[in-house]
């Protein structure tokens, strides 16, 4: 049995981020990480099963966050309220001590092709997943679809701007404002 | 001077898409659509700056097709009026001829992921165009960028439907009906 280290995960976490964000992501080894968490390799792959797990643990949890608002709706209640429940509901996750890791995480990203590839695979299977979940409560085509892009287009558009530097608001307001923003663009 | 070929860069596009859906995009060369074209090289650069460009070419008069009816809109016409405008107007481009082409074309980027890559962005430009547009025209904040996103998402959702299997409809119809299930997810 390997000993217990207390906080492993979260030093060699922060230490990665550091690493990627000095030296590239590329550049950095799980050997270099371990080393300077002070933890070996092995420690490393007993909490993520390679690097890129630091910036894109929790798949499944990301799409639950938004997929669990709206298998607890009514039967009935209309996408566009689903979506508005999704959205505000998911972003109670988005905490103000995640924004800092939310921003350094995004610059790491935008700095390797592969990484932004792997990030608009993330909103591409929530696209579907929504796309699915739209379709299982009766809602038919194109409107399904277009409900999962409506859906992920303003996550993301909001997601976007709770990263910008200098932004306080929380997910759920900045989420509640681009559906405002438009529910106005739609109507007027 | 060089030899005048007449239809030289509709054989040389043919040609390479025939190699290109057979074999790959990244296997064919420049060398091999010019031999099965019973053409030069040198002929095949005159027409297309490389391979890709068979894939690509028209960037600008793509953007142009989006932006002249914004343009050619009255002050203060509501963004999402323009957004109808400018996608139903540049419909008239996706002719039935094209249809065809267009088909052959998206089977040949799904299986490139550096090709995906070069149509995003491409969309990705558009988005960008569109929303600085819209900013000229007074739009603020985030509406403008929202706007920019609808109107990319519902040309995208447009064309993946104008090329589907059977579909004859235009793609001006598509589009039309495609923003109608938007204002319906968004009003009801």
């Amino acid at each position: 049995m390997a000993r217990w280290e207390p906080g492993a995960r979260d030093r060699l976490g922060e230490v990665a981020m550091r690493l990627f964000a000095d030296q590239g992501f590329e550049r950095t080894t799980v050997a270099e990480i371990a080393e300077a968490a002070g933890l070996t390799e092995r420690t490393f792959f007993r909490h993520f099963a390679d690097k890129r797990e630091v910036l894109f643990a929790g798949q499944d949890d990301f799409l639950q966050l938004f997929l669990e608002p709206i298998d607890a709706a009514p039967d009935g209640t209309a996408p566009y309220e689903l979506i508005g429940r999704s959205l505000v509901a998911a972003g109670a996750f988005f905490t103000d001590e995640r924004r800092a890791f939310a921003r350094a995480r995004a610059v790491i990203i935008a700095r390797e092709p592969a990484l932004q590839e792997r990030e608009l695979a993330k909103l591409a299977t929530l696209k579907t997943r929504l796309g699915e979940v739209f379709g299982e409560r009766g809602v038919g085509e194109p409107a399904a679809t277009l409900a999962a892009e409506v859906g992920v287009m303003v996550f993301h558009l909001s997601f976007q701007q709770w990263i910008t530097k200098g932004e306080k608001r929380s997910m759920a307001t900045i989420a509640h404002e681009r559906l405002a923003a438009l529910t106005q663009l739609v109507t007027e």
